[in-house]
């Protein structure tokens, strides 16, 4: 029997996923799941686009532009101007999900075993892009202590090789909630400038900031041929299986390689994209609405979260997740003890463990990621019924945990006695 | 400036859109353009799944499964029976287009610099999906001479190193409208076996077969663990912008490796896979129809041609594709010159120019893929356009070609006189 490739075992296990067969089951012997491991909004999308496609009279769905259909690239281009600055219809390319753009963007800036520098904790699926463009992902810390603020210049620079060739954000922060500021990135932008590294930002979650506004790199004329963006109408326009994404450029160098990734895969889905294309020419109306929204869901989230006796977490200030560390030792093992042995009143709580967010995998262990994408009821009920799991969790008879200590800082903030982190 | 990555460099762009700039100018300028350049059917899409989606009364576009919604990988197991025998649910991948679906199978069977061996010509695209997954393509020559039938297993044999991974093979085939037998099969599984080889196999044009029973490699099963099978609804419900194709395989530890890599990129799109599992309860009546429009196609394409003095065809057996030699020398050329100094009656014609389709460069050189996709009246006139241009061509002042001969074993054969092949 041929053996599989030897990268195709060295791939990782979507830590988000990797969970799910212990969710079928629970909800198989009739246990009531609430998803807060997913960024899959309960949203609606735009109803407009939806009764567009209902009215879509086309015969042949055929290959169109590998590029992206024209219409759509014209309404992100349009789109673009408020935040970005100029940016032409040709910048903009239409791929498969945010997915395809990173996957785009790390093949045409990146050879096999160059460098890009990632603040961690980060989307758990970008070790799997890099993997399979042969990358090597150069992990800095960031800190729960710092809500996760982006690391300084100095520690980029740090960790700057001849191998460097980019450095990639995601910013809002997919784990962290967290938006980095234009200070911030304007020192980022030095080093950028210095090293001539690219500078990738998956931008998905930029429509839901909360408290600040959003500055987007594409803001920055000076790197205007460092700067690739990462976009996608999953999150904003509740359309994740769509699958309809973006690379956005100026550098036409990339956009050149870029093409002809896109032309290899032939094109993306037609009908995703003309639900896009109805999305952003309802955008003004839609946007505030959800963004609203999950103004009111994170306040129950972090006001029910920071009632609970060991959590530490923070008030989020972009995106729908923050990273909260619990009272226990190992959230991999409570995360998969939530569907296997919990109920509360018929129902029990999914999360997405924190280690999976980092490289160093020994830390993040007593982190989770809880997406607020229930509704402000269910999310209420989520938190209580997570605060009941915790108690009993750790009060399991015979169970060698337990050891927790409240911090002399913080009431509401413990640590694991153990050398992870 | 940062530089764009070597690999995006290296990469080729696709032999059959880079045409598209000069067709676009012709029709710019006001010609008609046929176009039997692209595989792109006018067929029209079946309409009980077009209808499906219009009546879809979803609010909300979520992920789905990474492996793809289990409506439709049950259909399309079903579907499978007749042809491949036992097929289960869960040797069914929804991805992204047959691209996708390839990708999967490098990436899975096959680490960097292991070698995979294709009859050529193959499906230009077969190389920018080795030259992503950083694989060797070994060709092995097929012959227009021999209607492009598959080469003997000895020639396999003699092409196998010790890091030969797979075989790969389109059937039936694009660019050649060849269909490899059952007794050509059976020879080559021996091989298969002997070296303990993937066989990977591009089945997306088997329902298009007019002369002979089509055999699918899923049918030995003394190679269940070595045989991929390639699928797609593109072409077979002329759905090519819907984005849906399959990857087939009752390895069950290839399939733990293509779960990652499906979950890496989250899920397939939602509308396209709506659409298919409408077109799988409609495929007994949709495709015999399909079919016969095709066969009358063929027929007026194959007679036509073969009305062109110094043109070498066949009837193909399958697919909707032949390979064609020119009386030209260089068919690069002659396309160009088509799109850019030529019109008939207000229209001219775009081919695909064979050597696309070899990674020999040289070879090809006098050939052209000519998809049959256009309806019978469409087709008379494209090739009627076609033999005035060759004549024109040809005759051009200054015209430092015309050196042609005819081969006396064909009146409808001629030789370049280069060294070409």
């Amino acid at each position: 029997m041929p053996v599989h490739s030897k990268r195709g075992e060295t791939l990782s296990h979507s830590p988000i996923r990797v969970l799910m067969p212990y969710a079928r089951a629970a909800k198989a012997a009739g246990t009531h799941v609430y998803h807060l491991n997913i960024g899959q909004p309960d949203i609606q999308t735009p109803p407009e686009a939806l009764e567009a496609i209902r009215n879509n009279k086309e015969t042949i769905i055929p290959y169109g532009p590998s590029e992206g259909l024209p219409g759509l690239r014209e309404r992100v281009a349009n789109y673009y101007q408020s935040f970005a600055g100029d940016i032409a219809y040709s910048d903009v390319f239409v791929t498969t999900g945010a997915s395809e753009a990173i996957l785009f963007a790390l093949f045409s800036c990146c050879d096999e075993f160059d460098e890009v520098i990632i603040p961690e904790p980060f989307y758990a699926n970008y070790l799997g892009f890099g993997h399979t463009s042969s990358i090597r992902i150069v992990p800095i810390p960031s800190s729960i202590d710092t809500e996760f603020q982006l690391p300084n210049a100095e520690k980029f620079e740090e960790l700057i090789t001849p191998n460097t060739k980019a450095i990639f954000l995601c910013n809002p922060g997919n784990p962290t909630g967290c938006l980095y500021s234009k200070e911030e990135l304007t020192k980022l932008m030095q080093i950028v400038l210095k090293y001539d590294l690219f500078l990738i930002v998956d931008e998905v979650y930029r429509e839901f900031c909360y408290d600040e506004v959003f500055t987007s790199v594409l803001s920055f004329r000076e790197m205007d041929q460092h700067v690739i963006v990462i976009d996608s109408i999953s999150k904003v326009f509740s359309s994740c299986g769509a699958r309809v994404g973006f690379l956005v450029t100026r550098n036409k160098e990339i956009q050149k390689v870029v093409e002809k990734y896109a032309q290899l895969r032939l094109c993306p889905p037609y009908y995703g994209q003309k639900l896009a294309e109805v999305c952003y020419d309802h955008a003004d109306e839609y946007i505030p609405q959800a963004r609203a929204e999950y103004i009111r869901r994170r306040k129950v989230l972090y006001d029910s979260l920071r009632q609970i006796e060991g959590v530490q977490c923070y008030l989020p200030k972009a995106a729908f997740y923050n990273m909260t560390k619990l009272p226990v030792k190992d959230a991999n093992d409570f995360c998969k003890w939530l569907l296997t042995d919990f109920t509360y009143e018929g129902s029990t709580v999914m999360l997405a463990p924190g280690s999976g967010f980092y490289q160093h995998k020994a830390y993040g262990l007593d982190q989770v990621r809880i997406a607020y994408i229930l509704n402000e009821h269910d999310l209420s009920a989520a938190v209580e019924c997570l605060k009941i799991a915790l108690d009993q969790y750790n009060n399991r008879n015979g169970h060698e945990g337990n050891n927790y200590f409240l911090s002399e800082k913080s009431p509401n903030r413990v640590y694991a006695p153990t050398n992870d982190m």
